[in-house]
């Protein structure tokens, strides 16, 4: 009797924690929206007769109106039970979309799935004219014209390949850096994720970034690339809202002279391999160095971590898709959880 | 002693289940790939010098070389129990990405919540040349120049309001259709999401969607107004591997010559209110309605749903943002779990 009421009772904690078993991401909420933009009236243009679906019913389009630009698209992932003490907001660089942070090139799961599994309430972005944001016309809105990357660009310039010459469709003819951890096996499905730019669009992207921090902060921002000056700007913007900044290889970083107004915001700053080798990169690096030290020197705080010298050998400019990726992000895991951020 | 054993068994299957509540969005897996598209070679362009980021250092961009074009965008998230015995795919319409699909224009979960909440594996994507799919150099890859709307098109055309005139930036000066069921507070959001378009890419869209198909079905395709024509063309191609297909007011079905390749496809298809009122919506509706004719005629299987016929008045064309959108996806999923994919 006994016996049988203990197997019964085993049974039925075994059959509720099975019933039950863990997701390997679990998410009260996930959704997107648009922040930011404004409306531009266009005129003087002819009334045009559109085909919108092959085999379809023509409809006539007049382009003169109001038109809405400059917006931005972000998604978020809120978990079941967040650990960050914060939202997460992740910035990616320039030619790119919030897919930076999505699957890494060669299948594995990339910086937004590692730090949603953490347990951060993350906010993934596609910067104003890329990706889901959409983009305007030009030379009406846009003052220039997009930039397009060949196959070969990003190979070379993003400390993949060994510069000039080194890439190839054929992945064992490419020439990779010695030692490189980039998945070169996906470089191929790298280049997918490429999408035109523009170079003058920096002020509408600062200010469709600086309205989501008004409305889902105070947060942790990680910016990457070109994105390092929007998080630098909207940070010497909103002190008060971004409570630590993750600066993966910025490309540029803004005036050294602002840098006391975001004394208040704890930096962190991540370079990968390669640097010196670069035609660019020892530059954009030094700009770095000098706005965290001027940042030091007004009383704010900045850690930088260069990989090579604590041992992580091999990182590109795209350290988030490189093969250590999972390492890198729990270097920055380790430091938001040395800042009190993290339960 | 008894009772002491039982309050600390009670106590013991509590917490168990306590620790492991259910999470509202239980997955097993989230991700993105890109599927398709080709190489091609421009030549004969000057060498530009670029600043990719303010304050940034300059870059040497030769822009002769080899594009990666007409790739597609797609976004997965796999429940943790699955009960859709296959994947569903959601294609969007014209002019806008797999945003179509996420949160409402009025802050509501949309149907991509809906069907993965439901225990769909469900793979969201945005068309060649929408979102972040990118797109490719004009007039040297696409032949025609893009379309870009102007916040009140969509208004007049959509069947939301009562065609020109009826669009307002105050929403309270709005003329929507009498009881129509879009949130009109949200319109300024929708026109966020509105992305540009090109309308001389259906093939390569057609080509990059086949190769999704390949990729991950057997699956349920769910269609939107300009991708009724890509759903039907892969259906067409693929009756092997779609095995149902839903169209949400398709734009345009294809060569109804055409129709008895996809006999053994199941079909539904759904349109909302206020058809007859459209200068347009009959004729786009009558062509659909002649196809399913045309497959029924040879041994294929068309349902059809006139909303305001089953007593569901109001839907504009943007069904999936509509304030009964849970409802209209009901009817899907209803529809699904009688063609015996649901467990």
């Amino acid at each position: 009797m006994k016996n049988t009421l203990s197997i019964s009772i085993v049974a039925l904690i075994l059959g509720a924690l099975v019933g039950c078993a863990q997701a390997p991401i679990q998410l009260s909420q996930m959704g997107s929206f648009h922040v930011g933009g404004r409306e531009v009236v266009i005129s003087g243009k002819p009334i045009k007769e559109v085909y919108f679906a092959q085999g379809g019913v023509p409809a006539k389009v007049d382009p003169n109106g109001v038109y809405q630009v400059e917006q931005m698209y972000v998604q978020y992932f809120i978990p079941k039970d967040p650990r960050g003490s914060l939202p997460l907001l992740m910035w990616h660089g320039g030619g790119l979309s919030g897919v930076t942070y999505e699957t890494t090139p060669d299948g594995r799961e990339g910086w937004l799935n590692y730090f949603v599994k953490k347990g951060w309430s993350t906010y993934n972005s596609d910067a104003v004219e890329r990706g889901r944001s959409g983009w305007a016309m030009y030379p009406e809105v846009f003052k220039t014209d997009p930039v397009f990357l060949t196959k070969e660009n990003p190979f070379e310039r993003f400390r993949i390949g060994q510069g000039a010459g080194s890439y190839n469709k054929d992945v064992s003819k490419m020439k990779p850096m010695p030692g490189s951890l980039f998945p070169i096996e996906g470089y191929d499905n790298f280049t997918k994720q490429n999408v035109p730019r523009w170079t003058s669009t920096d002020e509408p992207t600062i200010a469709a970034y600086t309205e989501l921090v008004d409305k889902v902060c105070p947060c942790v921002v990680v910016v990457h690339s070109q994105s390092g000056l929007f998080g630098i700007r909207v940070a010497q913007a909103r002190p008060d809202k971004v409570k630590a900044l993750v600066l993966v290889e910025p490309a540029a970083v803004g005036a050294i002279a602002d840098a006391p107004k975001m004394k208040t915001v704890p930096v962190l700053a991540i370079y990968g391999d390669y640097i010196e080798q670069d035609s660019r990169w020892p530059t954009i690096r030094g700009n770095g160095i000098k706005y965290y030290e001027a940042l030091r020197a007004s009383g704010g705080s900045a850690d930088v971590i260069d990989l090579p010298k604590i041992g992580m050998k091999g990182n590109s400019h795209m350290i988030m898709m490189d093969r250590n990726s999972d390492q890198v992000a729990g270097l920055i895991q380790d430091w938001l959880a040395k800042l009190g951020l993290y339960k």
